[in-house]
Formats: C-alpha cells, sequence, structure tokens
C-alpha cells in the first residue's frame, strides 16, 4: 500500500475498532489487584482442586498476603473428591462426517477403550430429555441443546446451567450409554466449556462432555435434516477420591479485636482448560486490594479477613466454604462477601440485612451512588466460598454484582486468561469494594443477623 | 489505492466492524413491525403530546389498524396539559467561554427576554442539592450531576432519572433561577436528552434544561477547576393547557366475546427531537404486529386490544392510560402488557399473577424458554399506559424486558431514529410476544387478579 492509502486505511480501522470490547487488545496494568492476577495466572497457571498446582497456589498466596502485611496467615488443607481429564475427542460419523470440538465435564467417567461409538439422539431442550421414558435411550448418547443468551445479571447460567449440571444425570436415567451438551456458555468460538456435573446418588455415572457452540448448532442443523446421527466419542477424564485441597485465610487485625469480623472470599483453584484469570484469580485480586485500601487512611474498626477458598469448582457443597465453616464457625462474624464472577465493572448491589441495619445500608447505597452502582432487589447470596459461614451464622451479606455480559464468553474455556482483564475496570471493583468496606469495617454497633431463615 | 490495497483494508474494515453494535449501520426490515415503525417515523415524525402532529398520528394509526383487519378502531380524544418547545441556546460564560449543547426540559418555564445571565453552582448529586438551605440558590443556576450507568434492566433510570424528575422542584426550593442537569442518558454524544420534569404543586416553576453527556464532563471539569461558574442561558418552552390528545384502540375478536380480554399497550406520542423509533413507534409496532401472528393459525379464544396511547411522555398520570381506564375501566380485562422500551432483544420476563395461575405462567415460561428468554424476579409493573387499568382492576400483568443497555443512548434525544432499529431484533420482540399470547390469549380457565393489592 501506498503511505496515504495505508493512513487512510488505519484511520478506517480505528474508527471501526473503537467499539470493540475493552478486553480484545491486552493490557497491561497496576497495582495490588492487577498483581495478584497477573502473578497467580504467570507463576502458577491452571489449577484443579486437587492437583499439585492447587497446592502450589496455596503456597504463594500464602507468602503473597505475608508480603503484603496480612497477619494470622493460614493455610488450612482438606481431603476431597477431584476429577482429572484424560485425553478427549469427537466426532460426527453420521450423516456427515464432521470434527466435533468437545471437552469433559467434572466428574464425567471413561468411554470405553477405545472410544464409544453410538447412535447419537438430539434433544432441543432439557424439558424434552426429562419427557423420554426411562430406558428409552439404551447404548445411544444424548444430544442435549439449550438456549442460553447472555445477559449483564447472568441470568441465563441458572437456568441453561442446569443442562450441564442435571443433564448427565437425566440421560443416564433414561438409559443413555453418555450424555454430550452444548456448552454452558455465550460466545462463539470453537472452545467448549467444560464446568461439573453432578450425579445424583440413584444413577449410574455415565461420560458427559460439552461441545462448543459453533459445534452445537452444526449438530442442531444437521439434527434438522432427519437423518440419524452418529457419534465417536472419546473422554478419558475421571474422579479420584481423598485428594488434597484447602483455604488460605489472612487478616487484617481491626483496633477492636472483639467486634464480629468482615469475611471477603473469592476462590483460589480454577479449571484447568485457561489459567483461570477472570475465574477467579481476578476476584481474589479485588477482595484483597479492597481490604488494603480500606485500611490505607488507618486502621479500621473491625478486622476484615480474606479467605481464598479451595475446590469451589468441584466442592458441590463440601469445599472450601464448608471446610472454613466447619473450623472458623463458632467466631462472631458480622458480615460475608464474595467476588466470583469476573473482573467487569460492578454495576449492582444486593443487600440481605436485618430491617434493624436500614440506616447502615443506606450508607453503603450512598457511598456506591456517586460510582452508578444501584441497589437491586435482594436477598444478596454471597456465593458458593461463604454460603455455609452465612447459613452457619445467618449473616448479613452484600452482593457487588459485576457485569456479566461477556463473562460467559469466557467461563471455564481455555479463553479465561489474563488479556481478558481490564485493568480499568478490576480497579473500579476493587474501589466499589473499597468504598463498602470503609463503612461497614468501621461501624461501631451492632451489625444484626440477616433473618434469612 | 491499488485493487489489492483496498481489499485488504475492506477485509479488515470488515474484521473490526464484527463488534460494532448492529444499529450502527442501517438495515432495511419488512413485515407488519417494520412496516409500522418505518411508517410513522416516515410519514409523521416527531409527536408531541397536543400537538397537531399526534393528532395526524392517531389517524395514520387508525386508518393502519383497520387496514391490518382489526375491529371496532377507535380514536378516544381528550383534552391534556401539554408544552411546546421554544429557541434554546447555552454557554459557560466563566471561567472559560465554551459553548453547550442544551435542551429545555418539558414543563420548564421561559427564561427572561435576552437570557439568563448568572452564577451556576455545582452539585455532584441530588443529595448534594437537597443538603443546602431554603434560598442559598437565589438568583443563581443550579447545576446538577448524576453518574447513571448503562444496564441491560435499565437500572440506572430510575434512580439517577430523579434527578431530572425531580430535580429541578427541589432547586426552586434552594432559590435557583434556573436549573441545568446532566442529561439522563449513556452516550457520549452532543446530544441533550430531554424529557419532563414533574414541578410540585407548591413550588415555582423554573426554567429547566439538560446538557448532552459530554458538555455536562466538561462542567465538571471546570468547577474541579475551583472557580465560579457562570452561564448564559435561554429555554423559551413554555406548557399550554387544554391541549387535544388521545388513544387509538382495535381489536382483534376472540371466538369467545364473553372472556375478559387481553390489553397491550405502546404510546403513539414521542418527543420532539427525534422521530420517536425506538420510544415509542416500535412498541405500537411489536404489539401490533403479536396480535395478529398470535391469530395466524385461527382465531385466538379471547379479544385481544391494543392501545396506542397518546401523551405518555408528559401524562404524568394523566395521560392516554388514564384516560383509557376512564372510558374502558367497566369492560372486564384479563391480562395486560405494555412495550415501551425500545427494539432491543427480549431477554427476561417478569409476572404478576394471582398463585392460582402457576400453571399458566409455567405454560408462557416454557413457551420462553426455548428463546433464552429467562423469568426474573417479579413484580411486572406493566408501564404507564397501562398503570390505571391494572390499579382498577388488579390485572394480571406479564412484562417481557428488552435490553435495555443501548436504549437510554437514543431515549428522548434527536438520534432516535429509524436506523437504530435492528430489523432482527425487532421481529425477535414480535416472536416472544407471540409466543405469550398464543398462551393467554388461548386459556379457556378464569385468569385470577394479581392480588397485587
Amino acid at each position: 500500500m501506498s503511505t496515504s492509502s495505508t493512513l487512510r486505511c488505519a484511520l478506517l480501522a480505528a474508527a471501526l475498532s473503537a467499539s470493540v470490547p475493552a478486553f480484545a487488545t491486552p493490557q497491561q496494568g497496576s497495582g495490588v489487584a492487577w498483581d495478584i492476577v497477573e502473578g497467580i495466572t504467570t507463576e502458577i497457571g491452571p489449577r484443579m482442586a486437587g492437583s499439585p498446582a492447587e497446592g502450589r497456589a496455596r503456597a504463594w498466596g500464602a507468602e503473597k498476603l505475608k508480603a503484603l502485611g496480612f497477619q494470622n496467615v493460614k493455610v488450612e488443607e482438606f481431603k476431597t473428591l477431584a476429577w482429572t481429564r484424560g485425553p478427549e475427542s469427537a466426532r460426527l460419523t453420521a450423516p456427515y462426517a464432521q470434527p466435533l470440538a468437545i471437552t469433559a465435564l467434572g466428574f464425567s467417567v471413561p468411554t470405553p477403550k477405545g472410544g464409544l461409538k453410538a447412535e447419537m439422539v438430539y434433544f432441543p431442550t432439557l424439558a424434552a430429555l426429562e419427557a423420554v421414558p426411562e430406558g428409552s435411550l439404551k447404548g445411544k448418547v444424548a444430544f442435549i441443546d439449550h438456549a442460553m443468551r447472555a445477559a449483564q445479571d447472568g441470568s441465563g447460567y441458572g437456568p441453561y446451567g442446569n443442562v450441564r449440571r442435571q443433564g448427565p444425570t437425566i440421560a443416564s436415567r433414561k438409559g443413555a450409554a453418555a450424555v454430550v451438551i452444548r456448552s454452558a456458555g455465550t460466545d462463539s468460538h470453537r472452545n467448549p466449556h467444560t464446568g461439573v456435573t453432578i450425579f445424583a446418588k440413584d444413577v449410574k455415572p455415565i461420560p458427559a462432555g460439552a461441545v462448543s457452540n459453533p459445534d452445537a448448532d452444526l449438530i442442531a442443523r444437521t439434527a434438522a435434516r432427519g437423518k440419524p446421527l452418529a457419534i465417536d466419542l472419546t473422554l478419558e477424564g475421571k474422579p479420584f477420591p481423598d485428594a488434597p485441597s484447602g483455604n488460605v485465610i489472612a487478616d487484617l487485625p481491626g483496633r477492636d479485636p472483639s467486634l464480629p469480623i468482615i469475611v471477603l472470599a473469592c476462590h483460589l483453584d480454577s479449571w484447568d482448560l485457561g489459567t483461570g484469570a477472570v475465574d477467579d484469580a481476578s476476584g481474589c485480586a479485588i477482595v484483597t486490594a479492597a481490604a488494603l485500601a480500606a485500611q490505607k487512611d488507618g486502621q479500621a474498626l473491625r478486622t476484615i479477613r480474606v479467605l481464598w477458598s479451595g475446590n469451589e469448582e468441584m466442592g458441590i457443597g463440601g469445599g472450601g466454604g464448608a471446610h472454613y465453616a466447619k473450623l472458623h464457625g463458632s467466631e462472631p462474624h458480622a458480615v460475608a462477601m464474595e467476588s466470583d464472577f469476573g473482573a467487569d465493572n460492578v454495576w449492582a448491589a444486593k443487600f440481605s440485612a436485618s430491617p434493624a441495619d436500614k440506616p447502615l445500608v443506606d450508607k453503603v447505597k450512598a457511598a456506591l451512588w456517586p460510582m452508578g452502582i444501584t441497589p437491586h432487589e435482594g436477598p444478596a447470596d454471597g456465593g458458593a466460598d461463604v454460603e455455609a459461614i452465612i447459613k452457619a451464622q445467618d449473616l448479613a451479606v452484600i452482593d457487588l454484582g459485576q457485569d456479566g455480559m461477556h463473562y460467559f464468553d469466557l467461563h471455564h474455556t481455555p479463553d479465561d486468561t489474563l488479556d481478558k482483564v481490564d485493568p480499568a475496570a478490576l480497579q473500579q471493583n476493587v474501589d466499589a469494594w473499597t468504598a463498602v468496606l470503609k463503612v461497614i469495617a468501621n461501624e461501631p454497633g451492632v451489625i444484626g443477623k440477616a433473618g434469612a431463615k
């Protein structure tokens, strides 16, 4: 190109790229939060619950938290049921030979040696699968489609994520030899989304995998042609018991140690396909940086504790959150919060609190007002890492809702890497959490039970 | 450019533009819904409540609805308090001379002849304005900033929209000679957002305008420099009483005329700056096309009525919705719905219904499931055009929530024009409404009172 045509082209490109999401271009951040996300993703990488990498992440976290000035830094290990990935591949063999991008779901069991070659039956919804008689899929593979849509509040993940969580159990009840689902995700890349499935105790676990959205589209179009589908499926991942996992906890002691503490949670484990940048190194980065920032102008009144939880991803109620409640359920807590929804901007706040704490909640709302963060109808639910301690102590909870419009593009995929973290949005999270902590960690009065029971 | 460099450039441009929102490129649609939006915006254009254009829109609507096969088409006129825009301009005169892009708010009163030259006091929030003593702004202009953020559920508009709705009343109480606000909008264009303000009965109305977001940014940066601000303000718009407005209603009669009807509302009036494409020609297009589509495979059981309401924008509880309830409050209604949030995709559904109608609500949810539309916590609230009839009859309500991420970029601005309507998203709205109507308009049993009281 000539210089002038190159320039014209560059200007056109610049004009068009103005609307491209921030994470399309990797950026370099700075500060405590960025250092944590950058450090975990660079020095540890993928860190499946029960794996040696998760152990290294605990050691990394304990060292980092000490270096940042936290006290009472503890690694609290526990044993857990874990799962390891094996070789995995799939291809349609009829009516058209097509390779498929697939990944196994956590707690999938292995296909037979040499792979499983079987007819595949297409179900447009989980309800369609539920409607067929028990035993009717004997020897076949069930394919479950769904229609998850990106939403700022991530609301598609609850209902359509059930295809992953419950679909394999239902398929097994129908006699299926294996199950393949459309990924619980909102992107259009050839990256399937992994994630845990939960086999009910009374069903036989079967091999279970997810194909990427473009592959699911292909399967749906093929099924619409009315000819029988067949698949050749290899998924060699399998569960293993008594794996080592653990939490890292650390305190910034308050001026009045007699006051119930504030606990801020995230999770240290990640899926293996990416490096767990948005899920959930960012959460650990946000809560840790905010705890420090809330004490920047002087020690806070109440102790702020961070909980970097182990095995959130495959814990199913028995992971790090449960272990924390078991060990610390008798220590008085006042408020629990968790960050586990990526690194995009906070836009909404939810509250679960005693009606008597309305003045405190109003102070928090006023602190968030100038940031454009609006109160939404509750209840706040915290998340998997604080669920057990909230339940044990009927704790007040504040949720700072992050923008989830792009979260399920990345969640549980190989694409969950550092370049997706926008340093400005990460810092906005820290600022929002800091604003909240400056209010609640300096509250001298009683913070009541939420009354959620 | 050479052919090959032009091609390379075009490919680059195409790759980059893949992420640009759909409405960046005007598209040509087809079908009933598109024809209505295209027709109203082309043949009528802006149609302020009480204006001759609003009258022409009623005639256009009645003719269109008859042509589409609706029956009992009626224009039901009423008198209303209206407002007309006059010349408007503003510039900062101190500390730096800067032109400002401004527009008057509905029910603003005129500035003195020759304009108002006065000191302007910056308030970062409505709360900051509320905090100053009554009378303290005598002779001054109050500027009210805020931090509205784009959200898919439009949740910033409630709280930050109060700056527009209540700010002028509060400024008047403080003695201000006029008030200027940051537009209740989320774009970064030099297009200020108009909209109605509501002067309390016990305060003196004052001139009230909104500057565009870039201008509000400039004012905030200037205020941060700590030097006194001054403005030269001209806003000549003013209210006028007893203006003609009116509703257009039309029915698609059901097979059983004894059953309570379904009413679907939108509003026909618009602000004057744009052509009211997304607010709310699209709403009228969506409800009308869906009513027809729901009868495509045979007459529905229940009568479906469309209400193209007059004076929604400046009605403040006394517009077309109130007039409809006055005339039709004794006719049995079963369900009310309204479309007045643009033309982007439906993503969420809310329900207000009797607990006894759970099976019916579940059927509606199941119809929306394959479209990726998820149920959200209620209550459904309908909107301004059905508020009065809902209240009068304690009606069941279904809200189909549209994606509002870009709505407040356009709302009440000159940019609310046809090119912003994505034909595919418009059709997705029609499909979602049709799916709901096929269930509820064919429900033979009693549809109960919502029990909202």
